[in-house]
């Protein structure tokens, strides 16, 4: 090929992927990320006092949408999207029309690999999203489609066409992402361990979602990405990631779609407030320990075909089984309902399309 | 602390733990091993030939053991110890009278880690085997026992504790450990990619556990680590450790213990021939695709309650549901139950101690 180094490939998915922001400030931390992110589309989601301006660095292509724009485009459906808490950034999932996603923390910044070059966060989640996963047997080499791996001896060749990836989960550098009291117990404690691959999370397995660095295909998983209720009015926060990750990890194994977590590292620039992180998170940490054996244990019918039935099954088991852990839990599973309406309000084809891929994955 | 660079360590479970080698010729693999196996006690089963005299390098500690020696010590039982196929590594297990057992291949050599320094592959499993595993939700940190890295937020704190681990498989360098296709495919692909991982194989989920650099707790799994019938007079080979891993999996995901997965590192340095290797493998390629369903739907009555119940048990549905795959399964289900019965001769005490600290365990 004729002078290759100064071709720049086209990005990947250009056309095919937005990125979701959440934020209550200027997005100057765009800048670190402008060669990776200018050539997607934004799509900002302000939390907060609407009335207040964000500034977007110049040269940027973005739709934002402040609370007022929540409730005019949603109407009464609005209750379902959180105010005052970064979960409001699902509106962005649902207001897309892309089919993949990546969503972002604002005080995340790019991280670099253990040789010093950056990396390219966005381009190895669409990596991981394009390439399929193997949720029903463990590969000993970790994801065996990367370059200089494969299948281990051992593993059923039935098995290694793997199935598509639904979501790709991205981790963390620098500051780790504990629950407030993991952070007051080990305030100084970074993440300095660079670990080089990615893995599929088996079939039947939970794990805590972090929705800081995250990437997912919307028409195969989008109405279950829902963040759930949580910060002004609600009595929890911190747990609309996880709520997500539960929902959607079971819907993803129902469905026979994989979830990928490893690759790719971001720079956590800092440390949240643990004494504020305990207020929000106290009840969770309690009912954590009945949402996981709830989870572990919820199994979805055979006509559940697209991830909305999915979601409407797991919300009438919410209200069964934890409604009387707490009223809050009544309200939760109302408000997975009123999302799913608004979901596919905005998506009208969306619906039926989630139904056909999905049924022609299994 | 005065002069820490001169005080060398006493070696971790220096009287606890033996090293069983099966091999077919002169030790001169352990010289690279020094260092980190002289303070070890040895146990070298010699497969093939028993007039052939194998010759181990000065200096080690060991006891050898010939088929004369198995025949001689087993009587009719020895019928269940394979010939001419590394499986007989597992009589070493059984003539051992340590709790941990590391076992290795001797075309495996010392890895060297990313800063060039020698891996004391040993002392990483050991590390591996007296700290908790997590088989019940996932960790995105990986293992949370390590230093710099712990459960992350979401993970419930009820299950922090963790279970004790059975079982260390580590990895390899250089020559992956590929069946017979993938090698003909793949002649000249190498393991280059050092991942700085340990973790937990999630509970429910099956995996190919290689035996080429493996440790275990045997008073906790010990009699699940049956390498089968492979070799001299069986229709196959190479799956010796696959059988052993999914029986121990499947008994460890019922008895509550944990199997990791991950570092040390060895550097495997040869491949074996894939034309050879083609022949022993093809039924157990064709077999697995019937094995892994088998295997992922096993369930063991509660009242087995120790490994010996739990491994007669599984003996008792591999004759019922794969004896009509081909008649070796049934040979190999008397053959699994010889094994019990010559290990539990062997260990008198062992089938009440193991029954115990299981029970404590769960």
């Amino acid at each position: 090929m004729a002078e290759p180094s100064t071709i720049s490939p086209a990005p990947l998915l250009k056309d095919e992927l937005d990125i979701v922001i959440p934020t209550i400030r200027n997005l100057d931390f765009l800048e670190m990320w402008r060669p990776f992110f200018q050539p997607y589309h934004l799509i900002i989601v302000q939390d907060g006092d609407p009335s207040k301006t964000i500034k977007v660095p110049e040269g940027f292509d973005y739709e934002l949408y402040n609370r007022n724009d929540i409730n005019r485009i949603l109407g009464p459906k609005s209750s379902c999207i959180s105010f005052k808490d970064s979960a409001c950034r699902c509106f962005g999932y649902m207001v897309s029309k892309k089919k993949y996603i990546y969503t972002i923390d604002d005080d995340c910044f790019v991280a670099k690999d253990p040789s010093g070059k950056d990396i390219n966060a966005l381009e190895q989640h669409i990596k991981n999203l394009l390439c399929p996963s193997t949720p029903f047997f463990f590969n000993t080499l970790y994801d065996p489609y990367r370059a200089g791996a494969d299948f281990v001896r051992g593993y059923p060749f039935s098995l290694r066409e793997g199935v598509p990836t639904a979501v790709s989960h991205g981790l963390w550098l620098n500051i780790p992402d504990y629950d407030a009291p993991t952070q007051l117990v080990k305030p100084l404690e970074r993440n300095t361990r660079y670990v080089d691959a990615i893995m599929t999370i088996p079939k039947g397995t939970l794990f805590p979602m972090c929705g800081m660095n995250l990437a997912f295909n919307r028409e195969l998983i989008g109405p279950a990405m829902y963040f759930g209720l949580m910060g002004d009015g609600q009595p929890i926060g911190r747990y609309d990631d996880m709520w997500a990750g539960w929902c959607t990890k079971v819907i993803c194994d129902h469905l026979g779609l994989g979830v990928k977590t490893g690759l790719p590292y971001i720079w956590h620039s800092k440390a949240s407030n643990p004494f504020v992180n305990l207020r929000k998170e106290y009840k969770g940490i309690y009912w954590q320990e009945e949402l996981i054996p709830f989870f572990q244990s919820v199994t979805l019918p055979k006509d559940c075909t697209s991830v909305q039935k999915c979601y409407i099954e797991i919300s009438k088991q919410v209200k069964a089984k934890l409604g009387k852990v707490d009223d809050y839990f009544n309200k939760l599973a109302d408000a997975m309902v009123t999302w799913i309406e608004a979901w596919d309000e905005l998506n009208p084809s969306g619906a039926k399309s989630a139904e056909l891929s999905n049924g022609a994955s299994k």
